[in-house]
């Protein structure tokens, strides 16, 4: 699925391959975000596209195939996080626990941010395939193999990062969500550079 | 709402307010975890345990009360997690872990866990009720003043021992789901024995 972002996007709708992709995936993560996860048919999704569900199959598979694509071609997550992995390796923890709380503080990312959580909680399968494959893209995007190394050791701060952020930012706990941001910043970047950098 | 569990459970449907209190609550905490809570109604609820709505309101108060009052009564996790206050104080932390991750593990209180966190996802005002009801609930049962102090501080380990259990329950992540859960309870048990006990 990497790459494809790249494709040339066309104005109108349907005017070719690319643009009706374009078109898809806008529409996809567009209604995964309004209606959830469980309740957006693939059905759903085609009609309000105007284009036929065998297409849409055809162009990304399963529900959780397209709506993985449909948040890494359209979202900026992947880009950011790439770009947390550039500059001084020493710096790399928090810049990478910047990156992902900004992401969800700021409204429009944060709104990409929550429909993902949620949905990955209302279905068994999409959160192991959407980590898979973000990792996957994140790694097409890199020829450092330093990098590289790094990446594949990502799920393994999954837990803190997102523990932090499902406490603050979904669940509101007292004393997680009123928290100043930046203790929460200053606590976890060094676990995430140890773990991710050594 | 502490004690209350503590009621005589007659024999039989309604032959008193104990009786009732228990039907209904035992009626919602199954309905919560089939349906999950956004799709359970009150009235729906009522319907199912042959009573009015406006007697289940008048017991329990709002639907985020009626949920946290059924888990709370009805499942094990006060009871479990006031035990793993009791004994050592140098190894809080480490019981407090086993206990938490016991009771993911566990087919029973598994289920009410996987619930806990669904529920509480859907619904903004829940997590926070949940919290300060379930602190209180712990509050009334211990008469030790150094228990009560760490009891405060629970919220604050909630994003690293939650973190984990949804990564590795609900999201099973690669290399988190898949991990050694001792591993885990290595890892997780002296950060809490540190928050709590210092």
């Amino acid at each position: 699925m990497a790459g494809q972002s790249g494709n040339a996007r066309r104005p109108g709708r349907r005017t070719g391959d690319s643009g009706t992709r374009e078109t898809i995936l806008a529409t996809a993560l567009e209604m995964f975000a309004e209606r959830g996860f469980a309740a957006t048919s693939v059905r759903a999704i085609a009609k309000q596209a105007e284009v036929d569900p065998a297409l849409v199959r055809h162009f990304f598979g399963t529900k959780q195939e397209l709506f993985t694509t449909a948040v890494i071609d359209r979202s900026e997550i992947a880009g950011r996080l790439t770009e947390a992995f550039d500059g001084p390796a020493e710096r790399i923890g928090e810049r990478l626990v910047h990156t992902y709380f900004g992401m969800w503080e700021n409204p429009d990312t944060g709104q990409v941010m929550r429909t993902l959580f949620r949905s990955a909680v209302s279905d068994e399968d999409l959160a192991p395939l959407f980590v898979r494959t973000m990792l996957a893209n994140l790694q097409d995007r890199t020829s450092d193999t330093e990098t590289s190394a790094r990446l594949t050791r990502m799920p393994l701060i999954a837990p803190q990062i997102l523990g932090v952020a499902v406490c603050r930012y979904v669940l509101r706990i007292p004393g997680i969500a009123d928290a100043p941001l930046e203790d929460l910043v200053h606590r976890l970047a060094p676990q995430v550079q140890k773990e991710l950098v050594g």
